[in-house]
């Protein structure tokens, strides 16, 4: 049974999607959250898609299984590759899914003026199209500049986000998205959140950012309210961390990307097809 | 003569400030800044009134015989103790200033909705009632509640901002604003806009943050404006810093607060009623 008190469930390659989080912590302060990051097979980008769907599978089994009442596919390679099985997944359960391409081409479709909308992205996901096909499918006639960003969410991983070179290569990345004279950028990446300022600066304020997070922070509280699963009052929810991978350098770079305390984070392991389980738990606060 | 192509001037007691020129760079990205860190005399809040006034007319001069066409005082204290003095130099060379409480005034009570407005700020800054006057200057009638929150800006500078003790203090501050229902909370701390969105979770998003940086964007455009004094076009301008203290130690935290690259600072010393001069250089990017 579907209830109201339970949480929502997030997950991403790693912790790029705690930005998308982070939104909806600061947006919708009263929800319960449960975040996965795949930290063992990050980047999602150079698996093969076959077993990357099949994992996509077991990461939302494994959310489903703990009672959750949506699932946000916080990640764009996920959302690229495997959206249809999440929803697969999720329906045998009866929770809807968000995931983070389809929200932010809604919105940058709805507040675009001059119709020229631009995209930043890593090279796998301009190659997909997911983002030009779901601003396609918006029904307004919209010229799409997408630019491919390859060393962008690396440095910005790294923690290399206010120097000099940074700002030279969004610098570079930017000039042919003001060439073309766009009035709304996608950030098609969930690390781009973090150089928003710099890439705001660049663009001059006439252009209008639209993040994940926030797209997905919007999408989260439409979809809840539709299904009567919104949570009501103003008192603030919990969130809890699993990884895949060493529990140490989640929590590196972690609450960098969250902005908030982040609190115990457990690492859980998926045998092949099995049900997975917690075999460490970090308890710092 | 002074003319659009020159700088903006900054200063503050230290990097605080710096907030306010993020937001400067960000909305206002053509012009040209020159920032001044008062980083000798930090914090202003325990120096003699009398002594204050004299070093910020010194700065203030510095600052103008660079050759800029507006002087933002960036910072609580010296907004507090010394506007008038700053008004003063800068009147005798013909340029105007933006502080930085009368800008936050003018926005929380345009905005304000049920009339109560919140006002977080260090002990000093509460008990000059410079916030309270100029939100009671705004000629409606207007609930104020103010909280000190002397322990925050610390914890701010020293970079604990993302762990759950800064988010158990934040709460504790916020609690009396919560309890008070106001719609609208003036950040009365340039250092308080790194844990906004922590600000924004705790008081619910129905809550408008007021920054000290936002509001001094919006009235260094409007007095440029008004003055014929902005810069047109789209090219990106530059920035530069001076401190009065150690510059390792400015620039171990200013890169936080300004979230952009950092450049050149220099270092320069005031003497006694005399001029000052550029001691040191330090020349990374």
């Amino acid at each position: 049974m579907i209830d109201a008190s339970l949480p929502v469930a997030m997950f991403d390659s790693g912790v790029g999607g705690l930005t998308v989080l982070h939104e909806c912590l600061v947006a919708l302060p009263q929800e319960d959250y449960v975040y996965l990051g795949d930290t063992a097979w990050f980047p999602y980008g150079t698996r093969d898609p076959e077993r990357l769907r099949d994992r996509i599978a077991l990461i939302t089994e494994d959310l489903l299984e703990r009672g959750v009442k949506l699932v946000v596919i916080a990640c764009n390679t996920a959302t690229a590759i495997g959206e249809d099985v999440v929803r697969e997944v999720a329906a045998g359960y009866g929770v809807q899914v968000v995931p983070v391409v389809q929200p932010q081409a809604e919105i940058a479709a709805a507040i675009t003026e001059n119709r020229r909308i631009g995209v930043l992205a890593t090279t796998n996901t301009v190659e997909s199209g997911a983002y030009r096909r779901a601003l396609e499918a918006q029904g307004r006639a919209l010229e799409v500049i997408e630019v491919a960003a390859p060393r962008l969410a690396p440095f910005i991983q790294d923690g290399s986000l206010f120097d000099e070179e940074t700002m030279e290569m969004a610098r570079g990345y930017c000039a042919p998205l003001r060439e073309a004279g766009i009035d709304t950028l996608i950030l098609g990446c969930t690390h781009y959140p973090l150089v928003a300022p710099m890439l705001q600066r660049i663009l001059g304020r006439n252009v209008r950012l639209v993040s994940g997070g926030h797209a997905v922070a919007a999408a989260v509280q439409r979809t809840l309210t539709r299904a009567g699963l919104a949570r009501t009052g103003d008192e603030e929810g919990a969130y809890e961390f699993f990884c895949t991978g060493p529990i140490a350098d989640f929590r590196e770079v972690a609450t960098r990307f969250l902005q908030m305390p982040l609190g115990e984070v457990r690492q859980i392991e998926f045998a092949d097809r099995g049900r997975p389980s917690v075999c460490r738990a970090d308890g710092a606060v």
